[in-house]
């Protein structure tokens, strides 16, 4: 993608920004290899592993992007173009680790990014000579809190696949497999305004019990409980996630009456996010009603997780996270029960932390659809 | 996929390998996450970032996978069930790195893989209390030399993507986008046997001289060179690359001619890949050719990269890599050449070192195709 999806002075500004939390932090430096971060800093997307790619950045310190010398048409189309930053070319053959240390000059202490890998961190770390940390808190501090044009995006998303499942009850019926239907689903997420399918997962009867299948070729059965939980990324970069479970034929009413404890206990953890609560609040909100009802071992999993220029990103909403949660930020509420070797059920919505509470992003019916 | 490539005694004779290697190698322990590594180990696909899964293991230690519970179905269904490795799992809100640090016990010197993330890097060293080191000459050993089935895998993935590139003809004309053409190219990679595309470059006219392009809304003129660049993986996740460059009409001379050169510096340096000599001396013998005939600043890259269930991995043959090639080693030799403003090229075949030279797994033809 070479058109920003921002003006360059939005990301001059959220580089200024990294620098100033990163001296907040102590930070000499901070080191942003490929992925969300250098997407959401820059605008340079990809993930490029073996051929370092970086952003070097700290208070007082020039940007520097080290990049390999083939990369550089691609790197210059995005704000590292537009804002002029300085750039450090490299060649196979080099050692572009030598390049980091010069744009970085004398530091002790050093963060790099969550994204990048062990094949980079540790002769970086080398190299400097001084043991590295994690530049997670002022990443994350840059990234969790969403400005008003990154939410308009994260609404646009939402509202694409929302139109994606209120159009699941075409594809999904008795007699055809999970992958036929999730071929369908892949092609509506583009068709509805993504520019890319992130994950499409179709798990039927007792495959969605296991909350991270994806699709297999199992035929789906009249009297199935299904979970579809899908997403992509609109042209911005930034993403959709939702879930909604859905009957094949009328369910047993003790299956709906579980599935609708799940409604309610979504409906908590969304009523529990507003500003001022604790991500862990949010999580034992919903937790809570699951428990009452004698489902708390089926809940697996956390009940959310951030999203933006990535599917899963801080604020995690998860038991023991104390973060306090603020205007702006966005994430997940998808709380799941799971009967192994039975069925599985999730309802999971984007939800973004207003003034006074949240707003859906997700407002497809959550109840049990039956198809 | 929980269809398992190869047999599981596949898989325990690579555990037992790798951690024979480590202790060659001086190492107590090596943490393997996912990505390639972990895929070639155990079969374990996918590349879960905030949560960590990581196999540990080691001279004299049981092979063990610290995996989250909601993952434990997906683990179960790869070598680490069929094997019956010890898995230790974790829940949200708990912490992974003790489990891994139980795992361990005591260690002085501890590796990990090339694409664990900083995420998890940073922390485990943390907990462990040591400076971790790269296991890549580890895993690299285990995975750069393929034994007769991977080779199977690679030569299958060959004959897929040459009957796509036989077909491009079909698609690739004047007046169509290269996206649209793209899009036919992505449909035939998966329709001639391969379950993923991993990467379609349609680089027309001036675009074909950016490496990285990848494709764009540009419609393809009468006259323009045209770099198709494609691959994708084939069921048991081994990977095919092959490039060619195509003419729409006529070449002109001067064009043909330096195209000419670019086939002739490619079959040197198949020529050259044989046991013995090293991967530099490959780079070598297609850079001497395109120097000699004034093209070596028109060639921005090394001349190839390993490939297996990774596109990119060990060996890279490039400039000032010593490396000396053994049989059964699988690499791409690619060189190209790149006329900013104007056009590139480039040829691309995956080969695999035998007794006595190489075995070309790509062979549609090499020279200048006119469509």
């Amino acid at each position: 993608m070479s058109t920003l999806p921002f003006s360059s002075s939005v990301y001059a500004a959220r580089l200024d920004r990294a620098a100033a939390l990163a001296a907040d932090a102590g930070l000499d430096a901070i080191i942003v290899g490929p992925g969300p971060d250098l997407q959401y800093l820059v605008g340079v997307e990809g993930d490029t592993i073996e051929r370092l790619t970086a952003l070097v950045l700290g208070p007082g310190l020039a940007p520097t992007v080290v990049v390999p010398r083939m990369e550089l048409a691609k790197v210059r189309s995005t704000a590292v173009g537009a804002l002029g930053l300085r750039l450090a070319d490299w060649v196979d053959g080099e050692k572009p680790y030598d390049l980091v240390a010069d744009a970085i000059g004398t530091a002790t202490r050093v963060g790099v990014s969550d994204a990048l890998p062990a094949l980079h961190v540790i002769p970086i770390g080398e190299r400097l000579g001084v043991t590295l940390e994690l530049a997670t808190p002022v990443l994350r501090e840059s990234r969790m809190v969403k400005d008003d044009a990154e939410i308009a995006e994260l609404r646009r998303a939402g509202e694409a696949i929302d139109a994606v499942h209120r159009r699941v009850p075409e594809w999904l019926r008795a007699g055809r497999t999970e992958r036929e239907v999730a071929a369908d689903i892949a092609e509506a997420i583009v068709a509805e305004g993504h520019r890319t399918v992130e994950f499409v997962i179709v798990g039927s009867g007792p495959n969605g019990a296991d909350p991270h299948h994806e699709v297999s070729d199992r035929v789906i059965q009249a009297g199935d409980i299904v979970v579809v939980d899908i997403g992509g990324a609109v042209p911005s970069g930034y993403n959709s996630d939702s879930t909604r479970t859905y009957a094949v034929g009328e369910p047993d009413p003790a299956t709906a009456e579980r599935i609708g404890v799940l409604v309610r206990a979504q409906q908590a953890a969304v009523d529990a996010a507003r500003p001022g609560a604790t991500a862990a609040e949010v999580d034992a909100a919903a937790r809570d009603v699951l428990a009452a009802a004698g489902l708390g071992e089926a809940f697996l999993h956390r009940t959310g997780h951030g999203i933006g220029v990535s599917v899963h990103e801080e604020p995690y909403i998860a038991p023991g996270n104390d973060l306090v949660l603020r205007e702006g930020m966005a994430f997940s509420i998808e709380p799941g029960i799971y009967f192994t070797g039975e069925w599985g059920a999730r309802i999971e919505d984007i939800v973004v932390v207003t003034a006074e509470g949240c707003e859906r992003l997700n407002v497809a019916p959550h109840t049990l659809t039956s198809v």
